[in-house]
């Protein structure tokens, strides 16, 4: 076991999903004992078999800290219950709301001084054990929530988790968290999902002449749509108001247009947008040095790219390949730390990289 | 120079900026003579010194095609100018809108025998010479767009410069082509510039909790609004009843959250528009085989990891990195064939991987 980890040790995880099986991967990978429960038990099973922890019981009174990891629609009675059942444990969920929650534990009457909200900013498509993880965290935002209740030791146990699963850990208000997911999680997402939805009524084969931007915009259209509905239906007045005003953003284009006026003064707080998000290492994205090259669509040309720029000491940051869907072709995108911008250009030119700058 | 290209050489083209500096290249490497002209002559001068062909006057008379590649606000009066100016030349223009300039083109009285719309489909963020490459429509679809009036001698012409530049040509009606790109480009486009423009009026520790979803909606807000303005008011009606759909579509998922019922019906369109693109190679995104591996954010990880799958005979068809913008780590997704995808898990689990189906 890891030092430090008495406060927590051992630990129950209700719910062995992809979230709840990879918390108790990473708890495990570090020494914490934990034991799995689910509605389901083979769920359990089978989260206890890719190494995430045992389905034996726990003695009660022993538990330090439960983590419940139910779907949404499940947290208040669970998290109540929890609070009942492990009379001295720490309490946290890992939904992706957590306002509304505390809410309606407040109208349940329910003590919350042993209960904070938690969530692991660590998303997917994918909902079962099987695809669980100890890495699910590692380096992602793990969200806290205290709340005036929240004595300062529950949240320490509830920080001290995050940090166990690798992540890092920040601490919001939790309707303040609400509101930020809402923007820059949920009105995305729902916004994905209307493009997406407006293809389904084109004529097939207009949809050939799709480029890499519409399916980069409806990427996350493809996300479970029963998980989604219950995270979107519980924040719903935080998105709401956000969507209106999407909406009435794309109506005043459409009017735009209609009357042949300019749509620039739009399009430049667009691109205004795009820079206020952080980038990786705090560099905005805005920051990065950029480069395009052309790369064949074979067994090895990755290998061959990813090498030299190795040999050239160079980390690439972040990439995105666009690729034509018919032919055997790609450009390649790379981002590279502005410092390491020029070294990389000549010495990816040098290897025979038909490298240029964006 | 390549058999069969003596009906079109030699070869003018007007506009030295990306796009007509990339056909100069892709022209001059197959051995057709390319004049260069631009409104800024030293523009010209950096295309022919990265090869995109001379910027000498050619004999009028003998111009066999002429590509105009201006911005979209100059395309009729200088393809009119051209049709007058090379007596015996095809002229085809490379803009992004082909409805409107014909009926522009009609309304002006101009003799249109000669005459046929293109649309290489490369679209890209940046606009000079200097990003010019002769692969640039390597693979990319390139849309002719015959008229009523266009001769089927015209039209093959401008079939093969998309052949010689290496594109896979299409064709479409120009109408019907405009509003297949108002539905799978302009409006994305559009939607995604709202969703970047409302981030600016987000609290900015808020935007702390960005994930990867609202940085691929987003990606292409960042795009040139100078010039996108010019396609989108040139194909507006085309686009303007499409986005007051849309914003229709968030309008009632905003008042389904109001009433706190259910948006799953929603969500569900939303994955069925994802279903509808087609893919690489003719196989839809959803027959990809997927798979999620961890991989460290260190120079050599990818170079490893993409040598490994080259040594298990398979290769990677797509794929994403999904990384945390503070700590060094990051998950790759990648697809690959579904018939490779057996060899792909064992041949690449053996070698240290940990890689697991999506």
């Amino acid at each position: 076991m890891s030092e430090g980890v008495s406060d927590i040790d051992p630990v129950v995880v209700i719910g062995a999903g992809l979230v709840g099986a990879s918390v108790g991967c990473a708890l495990t990978s570090v020494g914490v004992r934990v034991h799995l429960r689910d509605r389901e038990p083979s769920h359990a099973a089978v989260a206890a078999g890719i190494g995430a922890g045992t389905t034996a019981a726990p003695d009660r009174s022993a538990v330090g800290l439960v983590v419940v990891a139910v779907p949404p629609g499940a947290l208040c009675g669970t998290v109540a219950a929890a609070l009942e059942e492990y009379p001295n444990a720490v309490v946290t969920d890992v939904g992706s709301v957590k306002g509304t929650l505390l809410d309606e534990l407040v109208a349940e009457g329910v003590e919350l001084s042993r209960y904070v909200g938690s969530h692991p900013m660590a998303g997917s498509q994918h909902a079962g054990p099987v695809t669980a993880h100890a890495d699910l965290f590692t380096g992602r935002t793990w969200v806290v929530c205290p709340h005036p209740a929240t004595t300062p030791g529950t949240l320490a146990v509830a920080e001290q988790l995050g940090e166990l699963c690798g992540a890092r850990v920040v601490s919001f208000e939790p309707h303040e968290h609400d509101e930020a997911v809402a923007g820059v999680s949920h009105v995305p997402h729902l916004v994905s999902v209307a493009v997406a939805a407006s293809l389904c009524d084109e004529v097939p084969r207009r949809l050939e002449l799709a480029g890499q931007g519409v399916r980069d915009v409806t990427r996350i259209a493809g996300s479970d749509p029963m998980l989604w509905d219950q995270i979107l239906t519980a924040n719903g007045p935080a998105i709401s108001h956000r969507l209106r005003e999407v909406a009435d953003r794309l109506m005043m284009a459409a009017s735009a247009l209609d009357q042949g006026r300019t749509v620039e003064p739009y399009l430049r707080q667009g691109v205004a947008g795009t820079k206020v998000l952080p980038g990786k290492h705090g560099l905005r994205q805005s920051e990065y040095a950029r480069f395009t090259l052309p790369i064949p669509d074979e067994p090895g040309a990755l290998a061959r790219l990813f090498a030299d720029a190795d040999l050239a000491g160079v980390n690439i940051e972040d990439f995105s390949i666009e690729h034509d869907k018919y032919h055997a072709s790609g450009r390649l995108q790379v981002a590279v730390d502005p410092e390491a911008a020029a070294s990389f250009a000549t010495m990816m030119t040098g290897r025979g990289w038909d490298v240029r700058p964006l």
